[in-house]
């Protein structure tokens, strides 16, 4: 019988700024039989699946906890902020208290953001409009702000033009971040397209954190070895559908799945070596799973 | 008889720097004999001769003033800086007292090169190295700092590496300024090349000047809907250079001449259109010669 070889991406643990918020989150839980969370507390569903049962509900907006409120439950409410943060204006808007699982790295884009919106600048922020990192970025961003996604996205951006722009982008002073998530090549054909256009100064913070350059680099690095890449984690996971995405650009053999489950014989079928990669937020005994389901294959 | 039509740049006024810097050097020149001036005061050798005619000297290097000085005549040396400035560290240095005639846009240069420099960033000088401005910005640069010439050049750099690199420039900040009178599109090849590179953080001032930008819209405007383009100006004037080469992109049948003798009767015959564009730094009257020259061509 013939084993295939299996290489593990030595960044394959929770980020830190996961780690952090799963902690908070399971104190909190210990103290209160509720918690309300604004959005998943990190982006897996196994994994806050396992927080639901313990008590963690998940709410879309904080509307819903006003509501609540409202019907004269909030002595028993315990919100909690995500790890990737929300807008602090939706929460002083609404005069409510949290526990904060926020990332540290994401609070700083946040208060990158806030300096520069205060200095003037006009904010491109580099990510999805739809991630809710990128939504409390716009939050605090202000109006001068505009998300991108790619290169394409950069080509066609211009300042707002005519009499409703406000005085500050006259100055065409422009301020480009990123998303703590994004992938490192995307942002820097963001920033070469943004370069080419007409302004008077141009700042950018490369603000993706090192753990999703790291864990992206060494997942490449595999993917170079391989016959086929495996990359586990919440398809709702920005850094990990990135790491599935730059896998695929160097092996295309390439599946991202959430759980053993969703691995398929044929795609196991006679290869000799396959790599493993995991997102920032992708629970270890993932990759214990998965390995066991790729020997079952063996046999 | 046929008259060649001729379309003249309205941007062909000398640019406030150098109007500035020579009514300066007059007032200069009505008190004293000699007047010493760092290079010459203007990149224009036919204006440089007329005010040689007056009392304007040209010495090579602040050396030589202090020769003079060693020889007991320091009582009657009256210190000329240029119009394009120069690094104020040498005169520091050698404790020269000076009538300063640096056009206050270089000035603004120098002021974000000094306050870029002790805020530790790397600096990248967009233009000529041996161009006088930008000689006088690497000398407040201090060490941390590079000229790139051209798209090429900024493909190739690589931030200093190894023990000798201090330790600033691992943080990897890096700052891009441009020369006053470089070329828009050429800057923004070598924003969009040093995007691409690795680092923490990329400020960006665009300092071309108003008046650069100006007069090269305006006479690659003119170029296109004529038959030839004559750009007139010092052959050491960075701005009339880059304004012959802006031209030359797009009409090919562009010539750079300093005088009306440069002109050749061949480059004139049978054009039934012709353009002139004048450099920051040419004296209005030259456009009135040439035309002459024209017309004489027409008879």
């Amino acid at each position: 019988m013939r084993r295939t070889e299996i290489i593990v991406s030595s960044h394959s643990d929770f980020c830190f700024g996961v780690q952090r918020a799963l902690n908070i989150a399971k104190e909190a839980l210990k103290k209160n039989r509720i918690v309300y969370s604004v959005g998943p507390i990190i982006h897996n569903p196994q994994v806050v699946s396992e927080f639901s049962r313990e008590g963690l509900k998940i709410i879309n907006d904080v509307k819903e906890i006003c509501a609540l409120r409202a019907k004269g439950k909030s002595k028993k409410i315990n919100l909690l902020i995500p790890s990737h943060g929300i807008s602090p204006e939706v929460l002083r808007k609404n005069r409510i208290a949290f526990i904060d699982t926020t990332c540290p790295l994401v609070e700083r884009v946040q208060r990158i953001v806030r300096d520069l919106s205060r200095k003037g600048y006009f904010i491109i922020i580099v990510g999805d409009k739809k991630h809710p990192e990128v939504r409390g970025l716009a939050g605090i961003a202000g109006k001068n702000f505009r998300v991108l996604k790619n290169k394409r996205e950069a080509k066609a951006f211009n300042f707002p033009q005519g009499a409703s722009a406000p005085a500050e982008k006259k100055l065409k002073r422009i301020a480009l971040i990123s998303q703590t998530t994004a992938s490192v090549s995307n942002f820097k054909e963001i920033l070469s397209e943004i370069a080419k256009k007409d302004f008077k100064e141009l700042v950018s913070f490369n603000t993706i954190c090192k753990n999703t350059i790291d864990r992206q680099s060494e997942a490449q690095r595999i993917a170079r070895r391989v016959e086929a890449m495996i990359v586990i984690g919440g398809k709702n996971s920005a850094n990990t559908s990135k790491l599935a995405k730059a896998c695929r650009k160097i092996n295309k053999n390439t599946c991202h799945i959430e759980t053993r489950e969703d691995l398929k014989t044929e795609f196991l079928k006679g290869k000799k070596s396959i790599g493993i990669a995991t997102g920032a937020s992708t629970p270890p005994y993932a990759i214990k799973e998965v390995v066991e389901r790729i020997r079952r294959n063996d046999i």
